[in-house]
């Protein structure tokens, strides 16, 4: 086996890629921002230019494996990015092969929640495990779905998108989608300050300390820093998004009857006061063969980590 | 290859079973009324009785590869029927067990819904696919889900329970299970004639010939015939109950990412009236990469049929 493998995590934000050793021990990482090189092509030379040396240093081509890459909407059948609405390039962009073409190594690629459920499965707290899903609760919600070991793509390798479900239909529009009542209008970065919005705004009377944040300033962070300190409001949009997070769980238990679901992003850095309405929704709505029998986990790798570790995975298959 | 394969469907009411040859040819069938015998051992008596027959007459048991048997939270890992709400058989009984001891055979057990699925696969019009799910719309809502080509069974063998998923938080309570606004709820034959009692005591002024059926004798079935006749709240009730079951699919969908949808049992009958608006509440909330490309597709098997095929293939794997 090589001795490394390349492991890129593509956000919407961000991108963080690094070496990766055979025992899963990233030895090396760097990031870029992803909007800054103008195009796709100038990304990748950027790219190049900051792994380059990274290889050369690690004994150069012939030590490594390839490179895997976790992308928005990547897709592993084809290898390309498909009208990824985070990401600057528009339509559809065969990266894979791209970036095949200007590093002379095999290159796999796949969504970037898949990656990271990858991750989880080859070197964090599902390993040993044939059936989990994970849940990235960010600015977005992401899944990976892993049933007999494997990541669950579909018959079009785009399955697995458990934040566009419907969880109260008819409810809030998401400005992506524009379909009403889906789980990320709600468990979200996002989700959790509109939900303050409209609470604080509902209990006028009710004291927050919430209110002493100025609107743009107001996030999920701030909504956890007053729950902490008891206040009201605060501990009431935790309960009200556990509500809903738990009975999507509850579905998703429903569909595949995983072992564990194992949550990361940060939303679970609320820990138990999201943890426990959660976990309470979801037990209240599963049918008595699942009651008490799955796991509700929070992911022990760090978030990048996770997606880097779990892409370079997908060429040590 | 063995010529022979014995396929067992238990349902609520009826058990039916066939010998089915190596081209999926039912040759031979018969039923029993799966709650007349006192018990499981009275049962199973009476099961051989019936069967052994059938078996003398197509050679003997050399010439047949085993038992395949649906059942309600019938559990393939374990061979078990474990708590099933419509049999009076309580608690777990180890049925493939039983069942080959009494016939001498190889017995393999796994839920109807699954059976079924496994039927459309081998022998309906899922041939040839890898990724679909099957939707019975019966008296309650049953579902196989295939992945990669296999049925998906989850870590204890009990995964596909889609009928008891959420899609009307707070809605209807669920007389089985206690849980408010799941699938089968709605989209059901109880469900149709609840949303019939619902809307007929909603609109006192709207003029329907359901008033013409006593409270007792209203069914689906009853519905269907008033609404191909123009009957107004007759196609209410199945617009209504299409959009749930469309918002329905769309999170499936949004899970496995299936090549095509399969519906059968007793509601599909109503055909366009209930599949124009399941279509298009499903494709109204899929996010794009799904839109225009999942079949809805009705069974064109038999539905006693595909069970007794599916459970048949169980001993063909």
């Amino acid at each position: 086996m090589a001795k490394y493998a390349i492991g890129i995590d593509i956000g919407g934000t961000n991108t963080k890629f690094g070496i990766v050793d055979q025992q899963g021990i990233i030895i090396k990482q760097n990031r870029l921002l992803t909007n800054e090189p103008e195009g796709v092509e100038d990304f990748i030379d950027e790219l190049y230019i900051k792994l380059k040396p990274m290889i050369d240093e690690a004994g150069g081509l012939k030590n490594f494996a390839g490179i895997g890459i976790g992308a928005p909407n990547g897709n592993y059948y084809t290898g390309n990015i498909e009208y990824a609405a985070n990401l600057k390039w528009r339509g559809i962009i065969p990266f894979a092969k791209m970036v095949s073409e200007k590093f002379g190594l095999q290159v796999k690629l796949t969504n970037d929640a898949n990656a990271a459920a990858m991750g989880e499965m080859m070197y964090g707290c599902a390993r040993g495990m044939k059936h989990f899903i994970t849940i990235t609760l960010g600015t977005g919600v992401g899944s990976g779905i892993v049933i007999d070991g494997k990541i669950v793509l579909g018959h079009d390798g785009f399955a697995g998108e458990l934040g566009h479900t419907i969880i109260r239909p008819g409810g809030r529009m998401h400005k992506g989608t524009g379909i009403r009542g889906t789980l990320e209008s709600y468990a979200s970065a996002t989700g959790v300050r509109e939900t303050a919005l409209e609470l604080l705004a509902e209990n006028p009377d009710v004291e927050s300390q919430l209110r002493d944040y100025s609107i743009n300033d107001l996030t999920s962070q701030s909504v956890y820093e007053c729950a902490i300190k008891g206040d009201k409001i605060a501990n009431d949009i935790f309960e009200f998004t556990g509500q809903i997070l738990g009975e999507a769980l509850a579905n998703f238990v429903m569909f595949s009857s995983p072992e564990a679901i194992v949550l990361f992003g940060g939303l679970t850095k609320a820990g138990d006061l999201i943890m426990n309405p959660t976990r309470k929704a979801m037990e209240d709505n599963l049918i008595q063969i699942f009651k008490n029998k799955i796991k509700l986990l929070y992911s022990d790798l760090k978030e990048a980590d996770a997606a880097i570790l779990g892409a370079s995975a997908l060429v040590r298959e």
